[in-house]
């Protein structure tokens, strides 16, 4: 009986899914709600849900069910197919392999703090290289059980279905395009008049206020979501109960506001996510960059366009009065569409943050081949800065050491950073024509024209379709930098 | 190897006892966190976590592993006594008795909301008829399993080791001094001056930090704490993160900084839990009326006493200002320490409240044991409460529809809060015999001597003794009423 066999997967995915959502509120709460003293014990409870979820998945049942089940209609093929994946990379890896991988990157990642504290790189250096040796094992394991190349097989657990060799024309098309554009948007920019200072301070509690209006209003539903803070923010917890986090600075009121709408834009993917599927793999999000794709139309296409930066001036009025003229939207502009050459990735603007994520990439990927050795890694990385943006880190805190993501053993990811923003800019001019009316809405704060289009074109698929695949359903294209570019050419060179 | 049976079987119950801190986490959440639209998901989180719980206890090793384990010491001994019967418990029952009754609980709950809304027994009578037939196969199945009296079964359940035996003279005894103190209590109370009113209304965040101030006063670690909000107050968590919540009311303050200081009570108990035992049986507090012991040694013995409440007008007073004639102590008993005879437990006074419990107490066992028909309950109740205190309650609402319990399955709990009550009386006797300084450190809010003791003798032992032979290490005695009506005629009679 092979629908038997089907039908038992389903429910066992399901009590793993139902695990996984468990988890994450247990995450969203040590970061959020838990007391210090709760972080051993929330290690172990984390630690135990993942081992079961591991159990459940790598059962013998599941092999003999994969085997023999059968699905019909396109969501349930591809949500058998999916666990067959999922299945595969979780056996993929022996025990061994995962256990001395965690020890590594947990122990890599406190002496990564330190390092970073004192810009020492040699101090994390020979953590970060055992890192290395156990995430290379890990590529050269997955790639075998999964037919790919190595880095593609790590590449593959962020974003299903992207590999380097779809990576990287895009990436050389955008450094060729950096080159000539960069300068050109600093030259308008010095030309411009200097922005009027933002009235502050911004009460925390005034934020707060805002951040939940503004999120409301572009389509949060608040009986399904809570807004808290956390050091780091982040999307999280389940598609019908999603977490967002932000971080308030009396003054400076972008961080947290910018911060929300964009994990706005991850929240309501996870609150679009097709609820037919729900705890099954194919009603997932599709993957990193399609999840940053969603957190960055909000915030980038959307929030910082002139039509909802006029909308926002006034909304800020309201909340912190001031002058009318700060509030402008040309002046908002300013402040929050600056373009800087500086040395930290999460601070930079939408121009120069591929730079900081094709750098990575490569890196990263260098790594994982063997030809760039960790004790390298600074040099490398220095030189790397230096021809994409003319500039040199006076250390390695402001160099290779400043994000935590290699030192805790994600290699893989920085390209869903920047596979994202593209996304988001070649999705959003697809929604532009599909709904004529779209500017005009962000003009007054609606956000549902866009959000209607992206229900139905990304939110709804789940994970139905692989990135490009949705990218080509939703567009007509797959992945195309151009569109990116378009946009970067229209909001800095052409003005 | 019997050894590494032990071993295993020390694994397997930190491996469930770690997800029972999970679970713990998500329930908290769910009353003082999630969003509405959470619940149904929250729902399928805590029945996947109670079900692998389920599946890792009953599992055909333990059982084996049970058979051959052997313990050294004290503590293990009873640790491996414990398994046995957590053990014996869950295999008692069959899967679709446990599985019907859920069922019947959950559907039973639903309607008694709306019965009670409408004083409509009647409305809710067939369900709960339905919830009390499985409650008395459950009590059966558990009596057969583990050699005991079904009715005793359910209480065991609740608070290990104490039988209707033991209650049944405790109850009696305390019913025939009810009889001749509450009308002296009463006439002492009509015979002094009215009560000042306390100065009011009490803004909501001065509440929340004299809540906050007071339980670290008292000896809550907030580095291992939070204390939120909730519709029902209580405490959970675990004992290095444990979750206080409360109720805050603008127009009275005693509700939540009472109640608060009542679950700090527990909280305290859960912190001085022994940690070398953490996630094993006997590391787990000793039961239902053992945790009420130590929310009502504080709240009750020593936040109600004159001492304390000395130190707790000034603190008032600090916080709210107003008349300090209103925030002296003997004005502050006359509010927090009224008897009166009344229809609601949870409103009850100490000399009342029992009253409400040894009803309680009589009707379920008479339930479970067959010779009380669901039928006849409001009229066995609103007898009870006539012979007892004197009153007919104008409804059922008033009745015998006030309480979740029953509606929800819980058979053999109420015993647990008079039991807890009496013990409270009795450990403190006992402290305050061991720390002559007790009083003293109480008037300046100093719970240190009373903590301490209450350490050793309580919190430290977890579950090594069962809740009689707890008080018999601590007190000399095993619970003795005796203490507790010495309370109450010094606090209410003797005055």
């Amino acid at each position: 009986m092979p629908n038997a066999a089907y039908r038992r997967l389903k429910t066992r995915f399901a009590r793993i899914a139902t695990l996984g959502e468990a988890a994450s509120m247990l995450h969203w709460d040590a970061s959020a709600m838990m007391p210090p003293g709760g972080g051993a014990a929330r290690g172990e409870q984390l630690a135990a849900l993942a081992g079961l979820s591991h159990e459940l998945l790598t059962a013998p049942i599941v092999a003999e069910d994969l085997e023999i089940a059968t699905a019909e209609g396109p969501w349930e093929e591809t949500n058998l197919a999916l666990m067959v994946r999922t299945h595969a990379r979780a056996t993929a890896l022996p025990t061994e392999l995962v256990e001395a991988s965690a020890r590594a990157n947990s122990a890599c990642e406190k002496i990564w703090r330190e390092a970073k504290a004192q810009a020492d790189f040699a101090r994390v250096a020979p953590a970060l290289a055992e890192v290395v040796r156990l995430q290379r094992e890990t590529a050269q394991a997955l790639a075998a059980a999964l037919s790919m190349d190595p880095y593609d097989a790590l590449m593959d657990g962020y974003q299903r279905g992207v590999t380097a060799a779809d990576v990287e024309p895009v990436f050389a098309a955008y450094e060729a395009f950096l080159a000539e554009a960069l300068p050109r948007a600093e030259a308008i920019q010095a030309a411009r008049p200097v922005a009027l200072p933002l009235p502050g301070p911004f009460p925390v509690a005034a934020q707060r206020d805002l951040c939940a209006r503004l999120s409301a209003r572009i389509g949060l539903d608040y009986g399904h979501a809570r807004l808290d803070e956390s050091l780091h923010p982040f999307c999280g917890g389940t598609p019908t109960d999603v977490r967002i986090t932000t971080f308030y600075d009396e003054q400076d009121v972008a961080k947290a506001m910018l911060g929300v709408l964009h994990e706005t834009g991850h929240a309501l993917y996870e609150r679009g996510l097709p609820a037919a599927f729900a705890r099954q793999p194919v009603g997932e999000a599709a993957g990193m960059a399609a999840h940053e794709s969603q957190s960055l139309i909000v915030e980038m296409q959307a929030c910082r366009s002139d039509a909802f930066l006029g909308f926002l001036g006034g909304e800020l009025r309201a909340a912190f009065g001031g002058d009318a003229a700060a509030y402008a939207p040309g002046n908002l502009a300013r402040h929050w569409r600056r373009v800087e050459r500086g040395f930290i990735r999460v601070d930079a603007d939408e121009i120069t943050y591929p730079a900081h994520v094709i750098l990575r990439f490569r890196l990263e990927r260098a790594m994982i081949q063997g030809t760039l050795e960790v004790a390298d890694l600074p040099g490398a990385w220095n030189e790397g800065m230096q021809r994409m943006l003319g500039i040199t880190p006076p250390d390695d805190t402001k160099g290779c050491l400043q994000d935590i993501h290699w030192h805790d053993g994600a290699f893989g990811y920085f390209p869903s950073y920047t596979l994202g923003a593209m996304a988001a800019a070649q999705l959003m001019k697809a929604a532009r024509a599909a709904e004529p009316g779209l500017d005009a809405a962000l003009a007054q704060g609606d956000m549902a024209p866009l959000l209607s289009w992206l229900r139905v074109h990304v939110h709804g698929k789940g994970s139905l379709l692989g990135f490009q695949d949705l990218l080509r359903a939703a567009t007509g294209r797959p992945l195309d930098p151009q569109d990116f570019m378009d946009h970067l050419r229209a909001r800095y060179l052409d003005a």
